[in-house]
């Protein structure tokens, strides 16, 4: 644990830092698997706090979770044209289900073969909607409302932790509903579900709109999704909803008898947010002492940190950061006594600073002489000072209000810096290049359209189009004329290169 | 959803009738994959109780979640000799990791294929002690008490809902010590956690012991297991934990310098349930009926059905049984009101006694007037009433007894089924062959420890030693000699037929 090596600063090597952070504070570690991660407790402790809130968040929308096959026939992924083109195929296939001894060790048992490989599930649209064509017979049985928690694999050649693995966490909601109007509906719903949760939860506050053909999920009609500025100024999708109209419930005979009898195909939706979440915390609040975490997911919200010399005060303190840690409790709020012998308090602090606690409580015994405690917040935000002396009771009734005046301050402070590297307005090519090439951050500008624009602009550039923004991201003049090309304006897009 | 067949009776067919039940209740249902089933949301309600509660449960002693891969190296299941022997080695192998257009179709990319297949994860004692090994270095990390919630497969060739399928969610519990006795220590207090959920949550009483040479698990020193018995007289292993030694870690090198400075393997512990446990539930307390679930994992503990003719009167009674519903869930007791039209009381009633919701809540415009409601249990125990009329504001101040004493009523049932049919005291093979092969149950006989003893019932019989009984699940007079052979007896053992 001796680990007190600085990391590599954010400036100087931004993806360094970023690796550094994930594994120091201990979120996550390599695996001997080629692209596969393990998340350690405390990564997964962050983990849990997003899924628990947003698991709340889905039911509170009528939605209700169940739990479909891992393994996918190949037949199945291959039904919807532009669904497997879109995929890439980069997936694990499943070919056999024996081993047998062989030369020198095991082998796959050839009779074992499969008639039909298996896929493991890159996403489960098509054996979902498979399973609801056998549920759903009536508009009685309509909206069907479900969520799965599930881990998916694509095959992807880079990987990073968190941000792009083989095998990573997700939740895909999937939705079947008797009319297109309330499919659009529930994709937007579940949009500002996302919205909600990043700015309120994460403090990492998208922009959130509509992707171009190319970009839009294989298979949906409409995709939208929430787009976050990291601090190296490239964008994170962080989480898409999509309308995926009849294209699926026309491929699996998804079809329901309608109110005056007729026979008409489902509308379906699905949406999901996934661990790269984790890796969007990272990202947006970390600093070069290491994580920044928001009170509201922090496994470890205050921890507090006994000091003293003497067994004689070693007890004593003990016994009363025990007790500060049972009345913080009391009120809901997630503490640790980190009561480790053999370790100086320094060493304490900077542990507790690299994994991101939002507070952190220091107790010895001259506080507890005079009934005080220090507190000493993980990131200090304006002139507020970032160590303070504080009566003892004081510190428990205020603790509550001091988090979320955290999680407030950490929200304004994403929110300044992604406006600060927003650039709108951009009417020409070269400017626009300019930015892209250089400092990065959105780029406001007028798009006609077309496909070769897009495609010009990536290959110049490596930025996509994040989004076509929603009306409340729009800039407030429209832009008349696309950047690339100079033809009419058929939207506004948001460029930015992209995790 | 008029789906108002009776079930096949449990005496008639106590396999059709499972199924039926699991079918009928929307727990489960087939999917197209084979050996893989879909758990639906009534189901996956069910498993989320079970889930939130043993959370809790290892939280509370100690244990942290975190997450491994899906995909292991083919080699790291090899290295641990009797584990890979004892798999008998029917996985699931991915050998390719893209597809490509070929005759017909898409088929797996030669080019993609894989130097060494993975596999999809059986249990992940090798990559999980891989790990450790990584994490571990000196004393002052241990214990390291991990717990993972995840998919694992198994090729099985013939499956059942819940009981057996190639695709199961479980959690899984890794540890390393110090010492034997440590670890001997923890397989034992998760064991004793196990019996304390399946007790007073599941209302499923277990016998607990250890498991034979040739029934233990691959790879650990010592297995043991809750062994619950089902309505048709077969046990359901419902949960194991094992005792490791230093198999896996003098595999994985997992070492650690101890308090001497000397270097030592570390000694491991895994133990593990699954949704295997939702079949037990439906096999412990279910009736020709359908379910009948205990009020602790109900994820519906009352239903409320409103009862009108007249839209005047639709409106009042719907008013009071959204009121008596908010009451309800205002102390904490999961409620729903079913208030679909088109459908008969009568009609609702047969679904959720089906689906076994314990409590029911009947309440109509003469109800209203007296200030009262129909309450009926799904289950009368003894001799008191199904039917009862009680004041509302009695009801609801009572609901929470009333739920505990069903539940406790559940599990007073189910012990005593159990010891009535556990057969004490057998001494000669004949009468141990002739339960065994007829009314079945748990045979208490003497055993002397050899493996042809063993064999040879189970050839005879199909029957297995379950466990060999803890002190506390002996019988009162210890048997002096092996019900098979005659030799003298090295221990008691407790033989079923099993799921």
């Amino acid at each position: 644990m001796a680990d007190d090596k600085a990391l590599t600063p954010r400036a100087e090597d931004f993806s360094a830092w970023y690796n550094e952070v994930v594994l120091r504070s201990e979120l996550a570690d390599y695996s001997p698997v080629r692209g596969s991660m393990v998340i350690r407790p405390y990564g997964y402790a962050l983990w849990e706090n997003i899924q628990r809130t947003l698991d709340g968040m889905f039911k509170a929308t009528g939605h209700e979770n169940a739990y479909f096959p891992l393994l996918i026939p190949q037949s199945f992924l291959t039904r919807e044209a532009e669904h497997v083109e879109g995929f890439a195929k980069e997936m694990a296939v499943v070919t056999h289900t024996r081993l047998k001894a062989g030369d020198g060790g095991l082998v796959p048992d050839p009779e074992s073969k499969l008639e039909e490989p298996l896929i493991i599930r890159p996403t489960s649209e098509t054996i979902i909607y498979a399973m609801f064509a056998r549920w759903v017979q009536s508009y009685r049985d309509l909206p069907l409302l479900i969520n799965q928690w599930a881990n998916v694999v694509r095959w992807e050649m880079r990987t990073r932790l968190f941000l792009r693995t083989a095998e990573f966490l997700w939740q895909e909601g999937h939705t079947a509903h008797a009319t297109e109007a309330e499919a659009e509906e529930e994709a937007r719903r579940m949009l500002g579900v996302y919205r909600d949760f990043m700015d309120n939860w994460m403090a990492m506050p998208p922009v959130l709109g509509y992707k171009s053909e190319s970009e839009k999920f294989p298979g949906a009609v409409r995709t939208y999704a929430c787009e976050a500025l990291m601090q190296d100024n490239r964008a994170l999708q962080a989480g898409t909803s999509h309308n995926l109209g009849q294209n699926f419930s026309r491929q699996f005979d998804l079809k329901f008898q309608d109110e005056a009898g007729g026979e008409s195909y489902a509308w379906n939706t699905s949406w999901g947010v996934s661990t790269r979440l984790v890796g969007g915390l990272v990202m947006t609040h970390g600093d070069d002492t290491g994580l920044v975490l928001p009170p509201r997911l922090a496994p470890v919200q205050v921890v507090i940190v006994p000091i003293y010399r003497k067994d004689e005060e070693r007890s004593r303190v003990l016994e009363k950061a025990d007790a500060l840690a049972a009345a913080l409790r009391g009120i809901g709020i997630r503490v640790r006594v980190d009561a480790r012998d053999g370790m100086t308090p320094g060493a304490k602090y900077y542990e507790w600073e690299r994994r991101g606690v939002p507070l952190r409580m220091e107790i010895g015994p001259k506080d507890l002489e005079k009934g005080q405690v220090v507190l000493v917040r993980r990131v200090a935000f304006g002139d507020e000072p970032r160590k303070e002396f504080v009566g003892e009771s004081a510190a428990i009734d205020s603790m509550g209000d001091r988090l979320e005046d955290f999680q407030r301050a950490l929200l304004a402070r994403a929110l300044e810096r992604r406006e600060a590297n927003s650039h709108r307005g951009v009417g020409d090519y070269a400017t626009m290049r300019g930015i892209l090439e250089g400092a990065g951050g959105f780029v406001y500008a007028g798009w006609c359209g077309g496909e070769a624009c897009e495609q010009k602009v990536k290959e110049d550039t490596k930025a996509t189009i994040r989004v076509l923004p929603l009306p409340e991201f729009r800039s407030p003049d429209a832009p008349a004329r696309c950047a690339v090309c100079g033809e009419a304006a058929a939207a506004e897009a948001v460029w930015a290169r992209a995790y």
